[in-house]
């Protein structure tokens, strides 16, 4: 019997082997694909599926990749030929929501947005806020350690997560972590499977970290600057001189000038590069003229408004950046991330890296926490050899930097031949080691993270 | 040749055999202390000298443990016979503070209090504010997972550590994590060191997320409540509003009554419990209002000040707390935790226990992230096993509400036989395991965490 009957027979009709299923499984938002198609798609409904899943992936021997709404950008779900891939999409209840305790207890598949739009009626936030809250889910953003554009003021998902449900290659389910706030009982699970790209075992519950909704108005600022150093200057200005806005996004001339043509707005002058920054809470609007007074001073020609529909329309330019992009052709959007400080001199990196490679490679970064995405644009599906030889110098920079390869998308498959790069032989060969302990078989996402090309 | 000649040897004057440096590594501020003296404390002032040391215990087969001030309140850095102490007191050079990138980079054995008189000159912070910080080292605070009293405002160690570097069992050197305030590359070791007391290896940098000192003003305010009912109810109530005090802390009638006797304050009324609440940042004042009229609505008696030194007098009585109750007897400090909500509740099951076991058990707790310390009073260096009993109800009335046994001073070896009891049996093993990948021969910390008794 094939493993695809195995698990028809087992679970019936949440095996699905469709045609469409099969191939839709084979990418995710990267434009990467795998091969050719995996053996079904599973679509969980419950945990008790999940550890069925797992128990026959265990005894055949069958690799599984866990899969959420598809929208990674390294890989990290495509899954092909002999795999099973589990989705988890289906379980997407809201379990609970506590006011008093300022947690919510959710199963992986709800998306982001809907989740914050649930909690928003209450009051509530859970702050993560990935450019893609609108589609993708909240166990995905867990295996990522999804960033955003508010993580200087409001932290990253691992600052946003008491506990995960796990369910290991073999079927075991493990509770990690506790509701509590505080905690430190034996080694911290939990955070270790935070951005573990489906390596170590399936995301089937999280108990996440509220926070209620700001009050007080939101300023929002653009300055507009001749070069994108000067840009990158205006941002470690900002951020020297002690304020916090809550969102401050730097977009470099291409960019600026791609995103322009593609809402048919009038073209910005040549180089003009622009920071857009958000400030919140009580001192939102003084914390707006201080920054606007500080970009001022270092050459921004600065536009402040206090009014939110107004506020959303100048960051909607920003916004618009991937579709403008795609617009252009296939894209790889690199995730380097560096110290504040320099991010100055990583924008000096890819301009020589521009200037070596005959590139133009447009640039967005989240400017107060030093996230870069370079992007680089090209023909047809598969990522060509040279466009990988300027994004190895890329991440070797970044590394130089005190930086690392990847802010907030993952490793995945498009980077694991930089992993070491970055650990080292030895950091590397032990998280290898950790992987064996939850996965010893090594059907947990093979081919991903730890594989050496 | 012994292993403490060994070390002389190859080391020189840093390797201590007097009988009061061995005396002194016997326990820790838990009371509680080893069955005899280890072999040698090396004084290490360099990483080399750890990795020799660490290369040499490989070499011998010799345990280590791992020990900065002895603040510890679990017994987590008691040496004993047979064992190496490896004190990182001496390695407590700040290498880097950057207003820039807010970070600071520094080595072990620095005070954390010294560190943030450090900080302050540039207007900088390092959140984590145990209540040993004038006396405990930032690597004992990693090693702890330490928090603190700001904790539900301002986060826990977990929260405030970019980077670790860590000595393996082997010697070998490994850099965890990134100077970038994000970073997705591979798994989060740095998460798995935070809180691993002493168990995978020996911190020896570490790289620290620094906020600014906060502006504005702070207000201060005491409510007291005739039950420690009443005062729960109040703290949860506040949660519940929605207000987020930088400080809140309750002191039960025992406790209350202690502190004033040891502080020759006039007795307050018999049954009174208190709420000490700290407000910060720009919208203080306005925090401190909605907060006082939160309380007066639940039966407090509120008193309100915008005066620093009078907010200090207030906050002195919670200070005085260890003191106090060290006058009374040996002390037994517990930690359990739980989710906000279930704080009036963990107020009943402990005096349900009170009752049961014919003991006070004076508590204080910080309520804003619903960390209790019940302390348990006693003659003599040894635990009573009849206290044990009592506290073996304590923990598994925490878990029962969702909670956990220890919220900020860990397992060490005082809590090492409930472990399996909060985690369950597959996830101790699990952790067990990994604490292999790191420590193949097990020497380092041997009998604690992982000891099941």
């Amino acid at each position: 019997m094939t493993v695809a009957a195995v698990l028809r027979d087992a679970l019936g009709d949440i095996v699905d082997v469709t045609e469409d299923a099969l191939e839709a499984a084979r990418a995710d938002s990267s434009g990467h694909r795998s091969p050719g198609r995996p053996l079904a798609v599973v679509h969980a409904r419950t945990v008790a599926e999940v550890q069925q899943v797992m128990r026959i992936a265990t005894e055949t021997r069958t690799p599984v990749v866990v899969r959420g709404a598809g929208t990674g950008l390294a890989g990290g779900a495509n899954a092909g030929p002999g795999e099973i891939v589990l989705s988890t999409t289906q379980m997407n209840r809201v379990l609970e929501v506590r006011q008093d305790d300022l947690i919510a207890v959710v199963e992986p598949g709800i998306l982001n947005a809907e989740l914050n739009a649930l909690l928003a009626g209450e009051g509530l936030w859970w702050p993560p806020d990935p450019a893609s809250r609108d589609i993708s889910t909240v166990g995905g953003n867990i295996a990522t350690g999804a960033g955003g554009l508010l993580c200087a003021k409001y932290g990253v998902v691992r600052d946003a997560v008491l506990g995960v449900d796990l369910v290991l290659a073999d079927g075991r389910l493990l509770h990690l972590g506790h509701r509590s706030v505080k905690g430190v009982t034996g080694l911290d699970l939990t955070s270790l499977v935070i951005g573990s790209e489906g390596t170590l075992g399936v995301v089937v519950g999280a108990t996440l970290k509220l926070r209620r909704l700001v009050e007080g108005e939101i300023c929002t600022l653009t300055a507009l600057f001749p070069t994108v150093r000067a840009a990158a200057a205006g941002s470690a200005a900002v951020t020297a001189s002690g304020a916090q806005p809550a969102i401050m996004e730097l977009i470099d001339a291409t960019c600026l000038a791609a995103v322009h043509a593609h809402l048919a707005l009038p073209a910005p002058d040549a180089g003009t590069s622009q920071l857009t920054i958000q400030t919140d809470g009580p001192a939102a609007a003084a914390e707006a003229d201080r920054i606007a007074a500080t970009l001022g001073a270092v050459g921004g020609r600065v536009t402040l408004t206090q009014d939110r529909a107004e506020g959303e329309r100048l960051l909607a330019i920003r916004r618009a950046m991937h579709g403008a992009m795609a617009a252009l052709g296939t894209t790889l959007i690199e995730d380097v991330s560096v110290p504040r400080s320099a991010l100055p001199a990583m924008f000096d990196e890819i301009s020589r890296i521009e200037a070596a490679y005959g590139l133009t490679i447009p640039t967005v970064a989240h400017a107060g926490d030093g996230n870069l995405h370079p992007n680089f644009i090209f023909e047809g599906a598969e990522v060509p050899e040279r466009i990988w030889a300027a994004a190895d110098e890329l991440f070797r920079a970044a590394i130089r930097l005190g930086g690392t390869l990847t802010g907030e998308h993952g490793i995945g498959m498009l980077k694991s031949r930089w992993l070491a790069e970055e650990l080292g032989d030895d950091q590397w060969e032990l998280q290898r080691q950790i992987k064996a302990v939850f996965d010893p078989l090594g059907i947990l996402n093979q081919g991903k993270v730890f594989a050496r090309a």
